[in-house]
């Protein structure tokens, strides 16, 4: 084991996410196991120089993370236990709650595992790893009263080593906090995007760099998403609600504007005017303009 | 005259929009002048060389392009109109049968008259005027029956001198269109912007890229989004309403998916599909992707 306590790591789970940390490892002179249930994606990941295939020879890794949609993970951290394939395990699910309550109903050792969840890598314009996608990224470590404190330590050291800063909170408040600046606003673009399946060609035709922005991030997997979604069903219902009822009063209050009464016409403009200092607070608050 | 049919161009507003254009226009060696309500924004123009201060003794122009707010519209085309400033008129608004309408109203001569509007050169990170911000842009002109073919060649030329792409429509297909593609997703990005306003410093911090992509049309001024959506309020409420419609349902489902019952999340995931699909049109349409 070298200084950083990391010297091997295993990574289960071959999609962007997974390939980009082993990547970002290698970089790191880590030596990286590579496993997945889709034998040509290790096979890619090998080439890449990601890593080596987890075969049955392979050294007992301090650290395995699965990177596998939430449903997949507790069966897989079950699994994973099962072989000692590691000292202590992690994972990077967009939902943090419901995967470790499933979890520990299947007897996992709770004690030497860290929900974890790189935030805000996402590009929405490609899904290629590479090892810089975490640089500079939040990402959440979900510790409770019974995660050993040596657990946590390799888990932080994995998150350091991708160039991301660990952001210490127990799982609800990370699904609360993600049902506002993630799951509730892919379920906005993903509503907005809908409507232009029947756009006529001459719309789109005209690039908008509106609609572009605002429906990105349904260019994520819609079977991933709606994994997550399901397993952060209450959060997400509670900030989409309030979402919802201001689109719906909008509606409204155009559609009379439409007809010559503007009598409803000062809840749009203070709904405008929300907005924008909703933003304003987003960029205050050291977020990198995307759009 | 130059072979452009173009040697002198007015530009009334300086706003992002107004400058761009004629900083464009001096780069291609028009001589502009510049009018502003704001007469430091007038000076701000002239230091930063987008042309020279339009005053009594100025030529008249051969195009005068009117960049303020719709509402602002009609009455500064009337007044430009009497004062005889220009052989051809244009503006950039983003909504144009209404402002056409109550042009006509007033009196103004709408044959040499040609509705403009630069479509998808917005950044939503600064406001800053540059000469290449309509680069490769469709700019819509709306002629009708009634406009010069003078006027049109003027203004096409207006739009490829500033590096964009002319498109020919009627003021009812253009407020229809973007209604689709700008109008209605301002206001859903409003809407989630909206949501941000409270929220917990620890949230904003995590710098999701979900949100900053999905709030990024929010950071517009809401007084001239307020303007824009109140003249085209009867084509944004029909695309308003459906997808309202969309995040009421899918708020729904998830209410009762995290009591357990997931009755209706399939209709949840096929919200997501169909907005994977309509994302996945727009950029096969060419989209820059800006997400």
């Amino acid at each position: 084991m070298t200084d950083t306590g990391l010297a091997t790591v295993a990574v289960l789970g071959l999609g962007q996410v997974g390939t980009s940390i082993a990547l970002a490892l290698r970089d790191r002179g880590v030596r990286v196991l590579l496993a997945d249930s889709d034998g040509q994606a290790v096979d890619s990941a090998v080439d890449r120089g990601a890593g080596e295939r987890l075969d049955e020879d392979a050294p007992r890794a301090d650290l395995l993370v699965i990177a596998v949609p939430p449903e997949a993970l507790p069966g897989t951290l079950r699994n994973a236990q099962e072989r000692n394939l590691a000292s202590v395990y992690t994972d990077v699910a967009g939902v943090k709650a419901a995967p470790a309550t499933r979890a520990r109903q299947l007897g996992c050792d709770m004690t030497g595992f860290v929900p974890g969840h790189p935030i805000g890598e996402e590009t929405f314009t490609d899904d290629a790893a590479r090892p810089d996608l975490f640089r500079g990224a939040a990402w959440a470590l979900c510790e409770d009263e019974g995660t050993r404190p040596d657990a946590v330590t390799l888990a932080r050291r994995l998150v350091e080593l991708c160039g991301a800063m660990p952001v210490l909170m127990d799982a609800d408040t990370h699904d609360r906090l993600v049902a506002l600046i993630s799951h509730a606003p892919y379920l906005v673009a993903t509503a907005m995007a809908g409507a232009l399946v029947d756009a006529p060609v001459e719309a789109l035709g005209l690039r908008p760099a509106g609609v572009g922005c605002v429906t990105g991030p349904a260019a994520v997997d819609p079977e991933l998403w709606r994994q997550v979604l399901n397993q952060n069903a209450r959060w997400v219902s509670c900030v989409l609600s309030e979402i919802a009822a201001d689109l719906v009063d909008a509606c409204a209050a155009l559609q009379l504007a439409s007809t010559g009464d503007d009598s409803y016409f000062g809840e749009v403009a203070e709904l405008l005017r929300r907005g924008h200092a909703g933003r304003r607070r987003l960029v205050e608050a050291g977020h990198k303009s995307t759009g």
